[in-house]
């Protein structure tokens, strides 16, 4: 399983990704999943990739290869960061093509999720989510977020702090939170985690995190973050009962 | 959709339900899930059920007319919890075989799982989960929940605060935040809210609660929540970065 995300708001993109592929739970590895394409002063280009390895390393393999042998339709070249979606999306179709037949028979998933994120020259910053058929979505002032992969564990601590308005530092420290909760749940996802941070129109990243595996610092922020929720738990008040029911063989009140 | 959980340490058993039903997003109703079955001062029996409304109906109606008809096996007559899981199961499966071909053919999920919680003079207090095959799980000092339904976004919030020594009123309030989160992130899951708290060897149920829509209680508690958890996501210290990287359209260093 994986874990990836991408925030974006007026000030900027967070993104970050888990490493951690499985195959069965007894063949366990890290890949990375968040990969830097930008070229400084000209664009800013992240991707993350959910989904079957194969498909997604010979997808990393090609987009980097395109640079170098296609001119005019490559990562480098594309002049808006929506016809760079629908290339990840052409691309991925191509490369699914090629695999598909193979794996369905032997009912191997082959399906890939890509989350694109970046600014290019003379461009608003935007947020892309490419699905396993080629088309995709964006992220919106009022959909600030966008996950793929196992989505669900981290969704709540970005449902309660990410606005259009977060500052960067903090939308950094939710993604950090909202891997960390993920983590936690669920063991098909581990570390080492990436996070990088993307101010709008700087046209250059500003951050890159990389923590491994038994970082101190990372057992020290998951440490924090269980004291202070466990503190915002505790400080919550008990249940009002309401209906202490006197004979409680009897259904619960409906009304 | 629907989410339901139970919960079970040395002190008792908390157990809580959504109400949600849907078939599709244009029929939405509220059906309870959440059933009390007990004898005071002989057993608690508590039940959730979550799958199709049409077969989970089927199963209390017939759990119910089998505690008039049926003096060998009911759920007031076996004297053991295990029992009942097993009278449970094999209830479910009966109702299951009856529909499931014409299910089946419309590819319709005919699947149920349910939630088995309480105590019987003679017992200690346990936990099963029976799943739609009709075999069973239990809760132990280990892993002292067991969820249905909609279970990811409510989990982070159990795996942080619940052990085998949590007092039953932090049970009951996790109980109520774990339903909540799952609310605030899955639209599918919706009140009237009910939560029930069993006291070990007390052999009466001690508080019952329902919340229903709109109710101002339950908008204080999440309202309070939210702020709690804001408030520590604020308290979190922002990241330190380790790698701000001169030239950034290297990859991040893998070592």
């Amino acid at each position: 399983m994986t874990y990836c995300l991408g925030i974006i708001n007026r000030f900027g993109i967070v993104m970050g990704a888990d490493s951690r592929t499985n195959a069965g739970v007894d063949y366990i590895s890290a890949y990375r999943k968040l990969f830097d394409f930008s070229v400084p002063g000209d664009r800013a280009i992240l991707m993350c990739a959910s989904g079957n390895l194969s498909v997604t390393q010979g997808m990393i393999h090609e987009l980097k290869r395109d640079i170098h042998n296609r001119e005019d339709i490559n990562l480098h070249s594309l002049n808006s960061l929506y016809d760079v979606a629908n290339y990840i999306g052409d691309k991925s179709r191509q490369i699914q093509d090629r695999d598909r037949a193979w794996l369905e028979r032997d009912n191997i998933d082959f399906q890939c999720n890509f989350l694109l994120g970046g600014q290019i020259k003379g461009e608003d910053p935007q947020l892309f989510l490419i699905y396993p058929q080629g088309n995709h979505i964006q992220a919106t002032r009022e959909t600030p977020f966008l996950q793929i992969g196992e989505t669900k564990y981290g969704k709540p601590i970005l449902d309660r702090t990410i606005t259009y308005d977060t500052p960067l530092e903090e939308m950094a420290k939710c993604a950090l939170l909202s891997l960390d909760s993920t983590m936690k749940s669920n063991i098909s996802v581990g570390p080492p985690l990436y996070i990088v941070m993307y101010e709008t129109d700087s046209l250059h990243l500003r951050h890159k995190l990389q923590l491994r595996l038994g970082d101190p610092y990372l057992a020290k922020m998951r440490k924090l973050w269980e004291d202070y929720v466990r503190q915002a738990f505790e400080a919550m008040p008990n249940l009002e009962w309401k209906y202490v029911d006197e004979d409680p063989s009897e259904d619960i009140p409906i009304d």
